[in-house]
């Protein structure tokens, strides 16, 4: 896609766009050269006031001008859109996202309500991006659909384990993270909670662990009707700590196959992502990196690898108990949510997702049908 | 003991005394109801200086009036000190606690040099104080002796423990730790390092995680020769967080017996430790505490826990890899490290093998044997 | 008065018992030798439920039991407590107060709502105990009176001037502070805008700092009917730090009669406190300390000066600016909120006040009137 | 100047390499469009070593792979290097620079050790180029020269005074500093000295931010001979905070002449810089940016302005005591360390101070002579 053509940008929305993860999409997708924001949306109280005013900014990055002068939205569906990111509380998320795709949007929400569902893909772009063929189970009309970005203590942890399970077969894993504030939102975890301290608990935080992992490293059905989850164990233990940004995990794995050093750094390095050929704007060149030093990965010298979007690995030895151990780290709010959000929406545009909304939507979308044939010239 | 005979008291001296352990040692033993400090030492550096003028004091509370105007001497061996302290560093550890042991002083050590000898009793007194027989098997004339205090990550994970092994049987432990910054001594760890961050390394310290243990837990043969090891698998991944006091771990163990939520709890509840009926003054009354709370122990809530002498457990449910999980908080600078060494102290001085130096090394020390006679009717 | 008699305690309400401010009235409360909380009262949302529910107790210190058991009323007047504490926030403290006073109580406020109001004490116990005679201006029936603890950052500021104003007149005074996060109270700040950062910025603060101080170091008229304020003029900057507790604040003063060095020491030196002969419980003995090294005073090293309770000054030196400057710390929700709070009220039942009280309000309460008449012959 | 002759690059050598603000050096002059590093000189005990191994990297920017592998020299002047930026400590930099001044090298320097002499230039670039002058006066051979980078407090502080010097005249200016960890170089301040607390005193630093000002805001005398010092009064307060870049400075000033709210925001929109027509690669765009949100400037949020090389002025307010007063940030390891060192560099290169030494040293440098007259046609 050129990115002079301007006008050829896919009008998107963004719901809950005055929080956290929604600031992040803003300045995200303003200057995203294939998406075009025509609606923020967020709550009523916000609704109807200029962004810039409605929002309280938290990042150091300055809010771009063209958002500070758009007018906030209710979050009801906007025809002019194609595709909405939602950033939504998993508490309003569950009937808001349903709205927008019963109105025949693309929905690629970072919110958990969808996530488990049977009929919603659950995408890691690099690791299953064959899952999205979900979309044609689900009920919405007009080419609406639902497609979800995984936890953000999850995605780094995939991406780690999907060379492994591949090489040698996982068969079992234990987690336990040291996690960013950011994770909590704004304004999240109070100043007095984490200062000189460390929290073992974040609510819901190791049930998502313990799952999304088995749905993400599933086996698409060859009818395309359901994903086969994996059947590996996992075990995940969750810290809040004095941390802006930045997931550090603790990884043992106990793998079915005869392995070593070697060869699992040859697994790693090796891996083949689902989007290598598809020239993806946000997807980093290498989505797992590993460094060699004994004190890496750390957050803060670590999580905007790869535009805070690669997974970085480090410190792989022997596990007496579990059979092998590493450390990884991954940005929680980059590639967590709002950047893993943008580059699953960009892989839905490649794989056509948007071409069929749109083809579905109004049959006469003649540039948007050309776009994605451009891409994929195999559909 | 009665405080009020202060001239009753055992003339101890410190060994790296102006260092951050030093420190809580000065702190501890100076109203010490059993111990009189007669000699401050330190490197050469800051020999022959008060004590007041050579150490850069980091604690909070002020330094003793009395330590302050002592002058520090160097680490040469001090006839009139009966115990001695050791908080040196490991390297210059070695042979100056074997210069002080071969002089027939007891040398109660906090650091790691002689721990997994097999003649040097590793201790932490509510669980192996048996262990302390191995003094018997060393070399030293007169009564010189050198035992030991753990790691101060391992004293709250051998505590937590023990009774799992008692009441079950452990067949393997996977412990991940958030260590605090003071565990590394002042200066320590540079706050560029740490300030939004973590760090998944400290040096050594997974081994010595890995072997303290199953020492500390081992059995005492019969005859009292050695310490025949345990023999569970331990996996240990450690992190330097930012917090100043307070080792958390988290702890996942496989246990050999059928345990269920109740019956791991009553083991906890139920430890008698060795020295329940010793009326040690550095003793908590409950060595192991369980908080309820979704969300404990945390270290600023938990470390004082028992004056920072008590190990805290918490958030005990299933390990879908592993069979349990638990989390613990210990206070590394007090149990870890001088509040342990002065319990462990207390326990030699009434186990009477202060009573045995002393009757050793100058025979009509009566006023020690009547202490240790007092304290210890079966001896 | 003696403890024993415990039967003697004044019976006492918390108004915002459960905040964080209230969190340490009742820590400071249960166990008070003169003082028996009889009622715990908190917004709508809380009463109805035992406090130790109603609470996300913030403290290190456990929450006192008979606390945890106590249901929470509204804050409407209880009959039974004689005097009633209020940590309130000033959008409520306005009326709800009122309503008390009316109600005949003596209210001992920490809230800024009436701090300025003409005939409110605002009262540093050490510093303006006569100022206490305004109560006698206030419309209230039966007793009922109001009388104000000063911001938090004004206590620290007020306590070290008042010798130097005394001694020498103050012409001007310039302040910037550092404040601690627990002055926003719970939840307060969130811990991202204070990750790595200070906030040049309290909202209210600095007109609080700019104008409290002269009603402290005003002057009583000699009929008791009004303060006549002082008159040198304060500039104040203020900051929000990453400290838990304990406000660090950079004063310049410009004197108007000669000072030295050896004079400024000697006016805080042999300052004499208001409460010097009272034997007020929470008086601390020293409310004024010098520390004498060149990096001092600190948050976390001198917070706890004088249980908190007295504000520790260092680094005086001329300022070739103003004349000269220092730096003061005072524990901003000990001294700057609950602990100063019940100074005040101890200095109140010392100064009759409660008897006054108790008086018009049950003239039969005989044991309360033998109790101030005991403490206070002179009245 | 064409970015594309690498080959004319000007060859440079950085003394103090190894440290914390060496490494920022070593950041932005590897890549320089005008400076080719050709030498990296350190301590004995790192001379011999590549760069990679004598080093610990702190920036959370990967290491040029150039620089590491390029052997660390000592610090014995290098004939090929044209010019030399030192980040040496005060200690050895007083004879090291000499030295290299003395071998007829072009010395850049951020340490404090010739900063006050007479004929030593004490820059910031866009306020008192015409200083360079100075140089003239030094007494080293073949154009060797010492030129100066001020103190990392007194630039931010610098930038915001000279347009209210201009056009009020300043009478007296009092600042109280927070400052950020990295100040203090690389290990710096211990972890534990900083968590939950801030620090008032840094050793010499109230001295140099109440001197250096006054020599930069000077005024050239008209033959050249020497700075005539501004003759304001100055008083700074120092504090070190829990930050890790950005120093945040609390100004008040008092001015000669009358001024409103509306007149100094636009001495300081008017600021036109010396440097404005030079095109300085490290030039930020507005050396003076203003913020109007009530709580700015932050460091997390605003050090990075201009790419750390901006200050950033908020906060205008009258103040009760001196007249007025604002808030200021500045970076402090770029702007007011090795950004500032390279910007001056770049200054001294557009002023031909390179030209000249080149010229002197040898004289058939043929290159660089076309080189400097290039960017001056007047010289």
């Amino acid at each position: 896609m050129n990115d002079a053509h301007i006008n050829d940008r896919i009008p998107i929305a963004i719901l809950g766009a005055t929080g956290a993860v929604g600031q992040r999409l803003v300045s995200l997708l303003f200057g995203h050269p294939w998406f075009e924001p025509v609606a923020l949306c967020a709550s009523g109280r916000s609704a109807g006031k200029p962004y810039g005013q409605a929002t309280h900014w938290v990042l150091a990055e300055p809010m771009p001008d063209k958002a500070a002068a758009m007018m906030v939205r209710s979050s009801a569906p906007v025809p002019e859109a194609r595709l909405v990111f939602s950033a939504l509380d998993a508490e309003v998320a569950q009937d808001v996202e349903e709205a927008w795709a019963a109105s025949g949007h693309l929905v690629v929400s970072n919110a958990r309500s969808h996530r488990m569902r049977d009929d919603v893909p659950l995408v890691v772009p690099e690791l299953n991006a064959d899952h999205l063929l979900l979309v044609e189970r689900q009920p919405y009309p007009n080419g609406g659909a639902i497609v979800t970005n995984p936890n953000c203590s999850t995605i780094g942890l995939a991406l780690a384990l999907k060379p492994l399970d591949r090489a040698f077969g996982l068969e079992s894993v234990h987690v336990v993270t040291l996690q960013a504030a950011s994770g909590a939102g704004y304004p999240g975890v109070p100043f007095l909670d984490l200062l000189d301290n460390a929290v073992p608990y974040i609510p819901g935080e190791e049930e998502k662990l313990e799952s999304e992992p088995l749905k993400i490293l599933g086996t698409m059905l060859s009818d395309g009707s359901a994903v086969d989850k994996a059947k590996f164990g996992i075990s995940a233990t969750c810290h809040r700590v004095a941390v802006s940004d930045g997931h550090l995990e603790a990884v043992s794995v106990t793998l079915k196959r005869p392995a070593d050093h070697a060869t699992i750094m040859r697994a790693w390095l090796d891996f083949r992502a689902d989007t290598d050929d598809l020239d993806l704007p946000s997807a980093p060149e290498h989505p797992i990196l590993y460094g060699d030093a004994p004190d890496r990965p750390q957050p803060r010298l670590d999580r905007m690898a790869g535009g805070g979007m690669s997974v970085t690995v480090g410190r792989l030895r022997p596990c007496p108990v579990m059979g092998w151990k590493f450390e990884l780290l991954s940005h929680n709010t980059i590639r967590g949510a709002a950047g893993g959000t943008v580059l699953l929406a960009e892989l839905c545009v490649a794989r056509g997702l948007v071409h069929q909304v749109a083809s579905r939507l109004n049959h006469d979308d003649l540039l948007m049908r050309g776009l994605s044939l451009a891409i994929m010239p195999q559909s």
